[in-house]
């Protein structure tokens, strides 16, 4: 472990995590940023090991961080203003880290290892994304699947909203057409929300494993990815407001489906 | 209708605006401040007078906007750089509304008006909060009680959440003693969320109206609260993140118990 404290915001490594909040250098790199040494512990209790750990001067000491050390590539303490630059924390108890993406191929998925699946078309906002992989942990899913032109899940926002269990959540890319051909073969019900289907979805058939589709913030599903559902339901609007917040509206189709 | 454009932040109008932003300055002038045309025509289909409103010269000529000024104290059109001062959003299609704040009081609510209800202990998010707000008026809740020390629901932050159910949802604050006394009449089931609960809020019986109590993002209800709840429930966790999102937690108990 080095113990001198970096200081420098030119200093390369310190750089090289800076830039990990520009999707272009995490798709370069294949890495991202996590902040907090109960997400970093959380990843290292599941087998990741961090490529770089950067730590205040007070988490220096902390039983975890020294685990986290143990299994890390690179460490380095660094000054509260260079954590200030590179996360919205600056206290010495800062910890962050960084680790390789781990996206799963959708041909990999076994659907007979969860009762409730999730897919996402082209979810814009990172921090209704974070919170739906939070969700789809709490509830056992056994993936979230993005669908076409999506916000990225191992941007810093999503990643913090997620609050760890972006480590322990399938997250699979696909393009509309390879899903459309791989959901042929899934042997559940495919479960698609739209604020124009008929069927209440507390009084709708699912069947396990069960495959919740939801649409965009603005927009919702696209035809044809709704019409590939076997069942379309709604989640009824009482009030003015027209529609759910997505991760709201996810959670809730989540555990109606579990 | 005025139509100088307002180049100026020195203009005391837009320096009142500007304020709003800042807990203390919503305070002393009971007001605050929403973003967008949608939102403050909303607003107005509800009889509610804007006391400002501030929009980009490509605006001018909307019909919501016309109708919106009939009835605004105050109109100013400003230049993009002052919008982008006051909001995100700095094109000229911006609007932006300033308006009395309306808290209901708790022994003006009527229990029988809707079959379910929100309290929230000491709630720490703003962005959660509006988020709550918003899936209270889907859901067609009665109202939305903050208990003890919680974030404003007026703050620009929780009413961007709200996308406009801020004004169709009545927003109580109160004590946790003026709560807990009044509590003692409430004629249908006070449903307390709980980590620690054994029900499933699934199979857990509940009885309209119902009154859904949710503690803190972290620490979720104090023991004094959960005590006075007729029944407490959790939401089975079954994956390594041992909490869901306060936002999401809500919306699945709201509609578990309509």
């Amino acid at each position: 472990m080095n113990t001198r404290t970096i200081t420098s915001l030119t200093n390369p490594t310190v750089k090289a995590v800076r830039a990990l909040h520009m999707r272009k250098a995490r798709q370069e790199t294949g890495l991202f940023l996590v902040e907090g040494l109960k997400s970093v512990a959380e990843a290292v209790a599941l087998g990741r090991a961090p490529r770089i750990l950067l730590h205040g001067e007070a988490a220096a000491a902390h039983p975890l961080l020294l685990r986290a050390t143990t299994v890390a590539a690179e460490t380095l303490e660094v000054s509260p203003a260079i954590l200030g630059k590179i996360s919205r924390k600056d206290n010495p108890q800062t910890v962050l880290g960084v680790f390789e993406q781990a996206f799963a191929r959708l041909d990999d998925l076994d659907p007979t290892a969860a009762v409730c699946w999730v897919a996402l078309e082209s979810v814009r906002d990172p921090g209704n994304l974070g919170t739906i992989i939070r969700t789809a942990d709490a509830a056992g899913c056994g993936a979230v699947i993005l669908i076409g032109e999506c916000c990225d899940p191992y941007s810093v926002e999503a990643v913090r909203a997620t609050m760890g269990s972006i480590f322990a959540t399938s997250v699979v890319k696909t393009s509309k057409t390879d899903f459309l051909t791989w959901r042929r073969r899934w042997p559940g019900a495919v479960v698609g929300t739209l604020l124009s289907a008929h069927a209440d979805f507390r009084t709708a058939v699912y069947r396990q494993p069960n495959l919740i589709v939801m649409g965009n913030e603005q927009a919702g599903l696209t035809a044809d990815l709704a019409a590939a559902c076997d069942v379309t339901v709604k989640i009824p609007m009482r009030g003015r407001a027209d529609s759910l917040n997505l991760a709201v509206a996810t959670g809730v189709m989540i555990y109606a489906a579990s």
